[in-house]
């Protein structure tokens, strides 16, 4: 069985990104699907991605998460009330369908022979692909009345998508991401709660060999407005990332994230504190995918040949 | 925590639907998202969907599979030549994305805020929602040059879309597909395999105390044309379904199918034989949170609580 033939890179295109996928190809970690950054996984990626999985639960298990999984979809309503097609409108991924008659089929199906673009002959649906695995939780959490004193938590977790093909097997656009996300009154126990876990998230990579950095981070708003609220995000410090080398050095790979939201979810879903005022909301979020290549990066290919201390970790049965 | 509000059922619903699905709202197996058809889950309900999955990784360990896991994406182009959409159009899920200047941006988000259609603003992207685990697994499969004497076997999961919004809660829009899937030269040990599976699928489930009876079945084609091609599937006897009522006793679920494509996907990707013969292709698919709400609905809500022989295969180290 040969590695099918990979699209040529992009010009200017960092080579130790080919390098490294064509490892991951040939090692069948990954699979390829003929789309970049949407790639199958072999059954030794799943593998270690679970055991980390499982690692960041037993990590966690003395908080108290009430744990939730979400579909890859989310709810359309929901997703445009989030405000994400106002920031990140480039990255988010909308779901249509066909709704017509036989004739509009026919009409359709010519449209996908002629190699045409077909979106004409579909309709919004009531659902988006998720951009973020916390986003459903809010209305769900806005849904159950006032907040008791000191909060909620919650572990939740879904597959991602964000509409960014690229060469670099680190950035994909279909992933899971795992969260622990704190609904709570406005309360600097927020941040603080943020801040421990970016120190929790450093020990427990760097813990399993991964040389990894946190720093001030922003997102990737659109647009020459977008400039301005990044800059404004830096400056207050809401954001954090973990970041360790995938493809460069000098440009890293964020593998966690950390992020304080202030009311913005509270007032977009209308998540109340006991005392009726907006609650603020802070989330902490693992790229499981980007984890796994990391681990894989920089502990080698075969995860049986890994240090005995990173597999007493990711394999404390065996 | 009060569960969220749901719409009124749809006129003339089976009542036992609205019942099972508040039942599971109420036990935090289930998680309403604002729309039906595409549910969070609880901690329960995954482990025991996990459980179950676990379970078929041990029974089918002999057979010696290639075991894929692919994203909830797949390949656009692939899609069409899969010819999905010429069958099921009304059940598929494009990929949409925005892709213009912030002008285009403003008037999208105008469209969003005035509640309108915002499709024209968008763009297909090179993805769609994948409608079954194994259809990206076709190409794969061709890429490899060809098959070696004998065939090959794959264990492939995935999620899965249907555009078919329903009150049921074992109608999900949203749900995980795994599939076992045997690519071969046409040689009548397809069917032989197809229907070997139909019997340890049915002794599988009929061992954890589901009620399931095996039938010979067809796909919901669309159209005129459609229920010809429906009944010529019966005809030649090329699907059955395990089927086991959870809100119906006349109409009761398909928790899994025994699929025989004869040279469907073997001509649409190029798939070839030792002899560059077209290989015929057969899957059988688990519907996974069809068989977690089976076993919920017909063992109680409670797994804690199930029989000792039942709680002895899905949770064996205990």
């Amino acid at each position: 069985m040969t590695t099918p033939a990979l699209p040529p890179p992009a010009p200017g295109a960092n080579p130790a990104e080919r390098e490294l996928l064509t490892a991951l190809l040939d090692h069948r970690l990954l699979v390829w699907t003929g789309v970049p950054g949407v790639y199958g996984k072999g059954a030794v990626f799943e593998d270690v991605l679970e055991r980390f999985d499982q690692l960041v639960t037993r990590a966690a298990a003395g908080d108290g998460a009430e744990r939730l999984r979400f579909p890859p979809v989310m709810s359309r309503r929901h997703f445009e009330q989030s405000e994400f097609l106002k920031s990140f409108p480039h990255l988010a991924g909308a779901v249509t369908s066909f709704e017509g008659a036989p004739a509009d089929h026919a009409a359709m199906l010519d449209a996908v022979a002629a190699g045409q673009e077909w979106s004409r002959h579909q309709k919004l649906t009531g659902v988006v692909l998720g951009s973020a695995a916390c986003y459903p939780l809010y209305p769900y959490a806005a849904s159950g009345g006032p907040l008791p004193e000191g909060g909620r938590l919650f572990d939740v977790m879904a597959w991602c998508f964000r509409h960014e093909p690229s060469g670099d097997p680190a950035r994909l656009q279909s992933f899971r991401m795992r969260e622990q996300v704190r609904v709570a009154a406005p309360d600097a126990a927020l941040v603080t709660w943020r801040d421990g876990w970016a120190e929790r998230g450093r020990e427990l990579l760097a813990g399993l060999g991964l040389p990894v950095v946190v720093d001030v981070a922003s997102d990737p708003f659109f647009g020459r407005g977008g400039r301005m609220l990044a800059a404004n995000q830096r400056e207050q410090r809401l954001k954090f990332e973990l970041l360790v080398p995938i493809c460069s050095t000098e440009a890293p790979t964020a593998i966690m994230s950390f992020n304080y939201h202030q009311d913005h979810f509270g007032q977009r879903f209308g998540i109340r504190g006991a005392a009726g005022e907006t609650a603020h909301t802070a989330c902490v979020g693992f790229g499981l995918e980007r984890i796994t290549l990391a681990l894989l990066r920089h502990l080698g290919m075969d995860p049986a040949s890994w240090p005995a201390a990173t597999r007493a970790q990711l394999w404390p049965e065996t």
